[in-house]
């Protein structure tokens, strides 16, 4: 019981089932809790970009950086046009997933559902990651404690997902409205700064003149590539359809186009800022940081306010995964790709093992990779990329299959989409494979042949399982049910023995007292105590010369299992001793050792029956 | 059965238990495999006593060293003449703790018991890192090899031991030998080449210079303590008299004389070699080593010879914990001291039990000190020092009480024992307290509560399991058993719940199948297809609204637990779908979440009828 309030006070109490509806939401918290990924991951996207540029081409990074921003952001609106199309078609969420199970089929599915959850597994990651060394970049002193804090952080989400969705999506959904009014605000000012002529470059800016190359096609796609990971946010809103109030479509949509002008406006401002402000990549100051300490100095509340609201956003935006993670995975485990448990709802309505695995996972890869976000961005996009070109490729084959009113023209977006989507999936891969791409391919190809092998598993036990009609199950009802055949082994005459003796009594007339003799004079004890009861149940006694308790009476159970008649079942009823769990080492546990021996036998039930000792 | 195979090839096929009178060892054996560890202990012994007295007395420690070792002899003989008449009293074994177990009550004889467990333990320890640093001083390149190495040998005697008793004494006994003749040999040759005045004295000498103190009562005594560890081998032929062929006392006092003798020999020679040949404790060169290059040259025949024999005979003194710890540990186990399985004989007719456990804890301790033999000699020789203290003690009560012939001598050579051993004892303690003796003292007083509180344990169970007359047995025989009530848990209609349910009506009557909703949709479908079987066993339904179902379905035990009549038991039966051992995580693990909840509740038997996925 203890344990139990302990749980509610974390987590909160049960919620009944037929609360569910309740937990939802609207645009105005739905658009902070599902798409600060994406808004997020401004702090670290044009860093990313830069980390590629700069070392090569120095002064001259920033023009090309602007191009790379601006393809970004093209692809990004036509990814939006894309899972506007996508909504509508699948309001029942599931995204990728959904899309390439009913139009692909099996395989291309979990390939896409592999991709999303490495990808999700990756914003948690990546995003805390991010938000700490948003953190450092304000107090450089923490730069010891990044890797606990961080998974400080992820724990604290893991219990806010794990309370409900509601209660997050108010306490999760302000950070983002703070960070992005504050971006807003840093950005309007610091073009009105430039406009004035009041600029003045951050100290990083002398490495800057370090040039070592010229601009080529292969940096350029490495360096959008490296920008690639701030569109791996878009695919949560679709995901989660179900989440919205009704009307959730529309909802869904119009906040999918409010989260495509938030990223114009501030990952276009901010690179803009960039370049005006000749921010450039270093140890333990973020390019964000670098920008605040530019636009409003290096020491002010403006600085400190852009840092917290940064930390904030990419803490909270490893939320977005904490969404949708936990969803695919009951829609999967619901098609029995994964353990039926990701299917249930736990006592807040959520499904809380979807939420604890994400957790531990995100954990590993943050220790693994020693919480530095350049590391994991490598890992990042290709899963994402790979799930989004199957989807698009998915709805192209759902709209030939409708022919709806102007199927043509969505086909032709949706593939266009996929097209597009599957050449930044090449470049991603062709850029980063060595750099860690290779890892979430692998990844994902594990993780798809395993939901595999479980989904054969289930097919499997449903065959060996299942009646197919009702006539088979009353064929397999026996209309007279044999007397159960009983053993009892035993070793001392003791209150336990004869409690079960009383049981095993009520059960059947069959029964057999069985001993194993390894001393003669405890045998011959044993014997004369037996025979004082005078009961007319048989005694067997076999010796054991090896002291081999446990195997002799192993050998006669299957002895008399070959002797059963069909239908029978053997039943062998053994007193347990309960002790405290300390004191069970002082006793042999052979009930135990039984349960796990005959655990591959047919036809042989074990009954326990437990005798308490209460000091 | 694969598993059966690697065992019989690492340790033998098992023996019969009527072979185990052939399983003893007569003087010629007995002597080496249980007088190694006191004959090695020379290997280490002179050192210790050197490495007290050399940093402040320089040059002028090896006279008062040999009064240490004169003192330290004499203190052996005075064992020797007292373990004589233990052997005569006891000729059981047990040593220590028989006699104090019999003549000064249970606290005694555990404190005893305990002391001498420890010292086992650390002979292990000691033993193996010692010869380690014998081979270091032959081969230094292995340095960085030497705790793997000492575990690996540990072991290796293990191995050696869990075959049985014969086999090892051949194999370890030869070494014994081999190293008292190379010994005697040097001791000879190096006595010869002093006498014709050919020493060059050892490149150690040279700190010998050094002094930094006068020869105080406190430095004697302290290197009086740290030679002490010589002398822990004693007990161990006093433990093991019923190992030796017949005549067992005979043969075991002779063994007993035989170790004395050549102790004084070698113990003696070495430190008057040691006196002759400059030797000083140095890193990775041991004095025996030093010694030895003295006397045949530091890269001799001779040199190795002796350091070959010298890590054999130490590596094999832990042998000797290998004999007396698990006898000692099975006698206490057959006084409920210790867990029962302690005093059971494995497939090889030796206590298994016991050679693992002082095999972990040997490990633990080398690791932990990395085995460092100077760290672990002040932990060595207080447990020892206790015993022989209890167990003298002891023997005082015991003539006092027996008033045989020349009962008052023999009383009075114990007594006088008893003194000597107490007096050495608190040397040694108040010399080591710090330096490690504290841990000695606070191991031996948890052991010996925890084996105290073990006594108690049983002696409560067997109170509790206990029928003292056989009309109490019969009174609680019932006559007439009652049925069984039987709940079967159930969530589809299968094959598993069939076979249940064909099972469950050959027990009892009195069935009832119980349902936790918690899908409307599953419900209706469950109780659709259970209706179409048309049986008359009466089904209940339960809601989870909550969808704790286990919660729900233990409270319906728990409410009909309250309704049994007296001497009824519950049953529930339950299929257990039986798959592979990496398939379990995809299937909810009812049976054991019920068999765990249900452990602590009295009258409710629990079944489960196995049901087997072959693929």
């Amino acid at each position: 019981m203890n344990a139990n309030a302990l749980k509610y006070r974390l987590i909160g109490k049960p919620l009944r089932s037929s609360e569910l509806q309740a937990q939802r939401y609207g645009v105005l918290w739905g658009l902070p809790v599902l798409s600060s990924d994406a808004i997020s991951s401004v702090a670290y996207a044009t860093e990313e970009i830069l980390l590629v540029l700069v070392p090569v081409l120095g002064m001259a990074a920033y023009t090309p950086m602007l191009g790379v921003a601006g393809v970004i952001i093209g692809l990004l609106f036509m990814l939006i046009l894309c899972y506007r199309q996508v909504i509508d078609a699948y309001p029942q969420g599931g995204g990728a997933y959904s899309v390439a199970r009913e139009n692909l089929g099996r395989i291309p599915s979990l390939i896409a559902a592999s991709g999303l959850i490495i990808g999700y597994m990756l914003t948690i990651a990546v995003s805390s990651c991010s938000g700490a060394a948003a953190i450092v970049s304000a107090i450089p002193q923490v730069e010891p404690l990044r890797v606990p804090l961080i998974v400080l952080f992820i724990l604290l989400l893991t219990v806010g997902n794990l309370r409900g969705l509601r209660e997050s999506s108010k306490a999760f959904g302000l950070p983002t409205y703070f960070f992005v009014a504050s971006m807003l605000a840093m950005i309007a000012i610091g073009a009105v700064k430039a406009a004035l002529g009041q600029v003045e470059p951050a100290e990083q800016a002398a490495q800057l003149s370090q040039t070592t190359g010229d601009l080529t096609l292969f940096l350029f796609l490495h360096a959008f590539s490296s920008g690639c990971s701030a569109l791996t946010g878009v695919e949560a809103i679709s995901n989660s359809v179900p989440n919205f109030s009704d009307p959730s479509r529309r909802n869904a949509k119009v906040t999918l186009v409010a989260l495509g002008l938030i990223v114009l406006c501030i990952f276009g401002g901010s690179c803009a800022l960039a370049m005006l402000y000749h921010a450039a990549p270093a140890d333990n100051l973020t390019v964000i940081a670098q920008i605040a300490a530019g636009v409003f100095g290096s020491d002010s509340i403006g600085f400190y306010l852009i840092q917290t609201t940064t930390a904030l956003i990419l803490l909270l935006a490893a939320n977005t995964a904490y969404n949708g993670l936990p969803q695919l995975m009951s829609l999967l485990a619901q098609d029995s790709f994964l353990p039926k448990r990701f299917a249930d709802k736990g006592s807040r309505l959520v499904y809380s093992h979807g939420i604890v695995f994400a957790s531990t996972f995100a954990i590993v890869l943050v220790v693994a990779f020693n919480g530095d976000t350049h590391l994991l961005i490598p890992l990042y996009a290709a899963g994402v990329f790979l799930s989004f070109t199957l989807a698009q490729g998915g709805m192209v084959i759902h709209w030939r299959r409708k022919r709806c009113r102007s199927w043509m023209r969505k086909a032709l977006i949706n593939g266009a989409g996929a097209a597009v989507t599957a050449l930044v999936f090449a470049i991603i891969v062709s850029s980063n494979f060595l750099a860690g791409a290779w890892i979430s391919l692998l990844a994902i190809g594990c993780a798809a042949w395993a939901m595999n092998a479980i989904f054969h598993h289930y097919q499997n036990v449903k065959k060996a399982l299942g009646l197919n009609d009702n006539e088979r199950a009353k064929r397999l009802l026996l209309a007279e049910a044999p007397k159960a055949r009983i053993i009892i082994p035993a070793y001392a005459i003791n209150k336990p023995f004869i409690k079960t003796l009383n049981y095993a009594r009520g059960l059947s007339d069959n029964i057999e007292v069985y001993h194993v003799k390894v001393s003669a004079q405890a045998t011959r004890r044993f014997k004369a105590d037996y025979q004082k009861l005078e009961i007319s149940i048989p005694l067997v006694i076999e010796k054991a010369p090896y002291r081999n308790v446990n195997e002799v009476l192993l050998d006669h159970i299957d002895e008399k299992l070959g002797e059963l008649e069909k239908h029978e079942t053997l039943t062998i009823v053994i007193p347990q001793l309960v002790t405290k769990i300390w004191q069970m080492p002082l006793h042999n546990q052979t009930t135990l050792m039984l349960e796990s021996a005959l655990v591959g036998r047919r036809n042989v039930a074990m009954v326990t029956i437990p005798y308490l000792i209460d000091s």
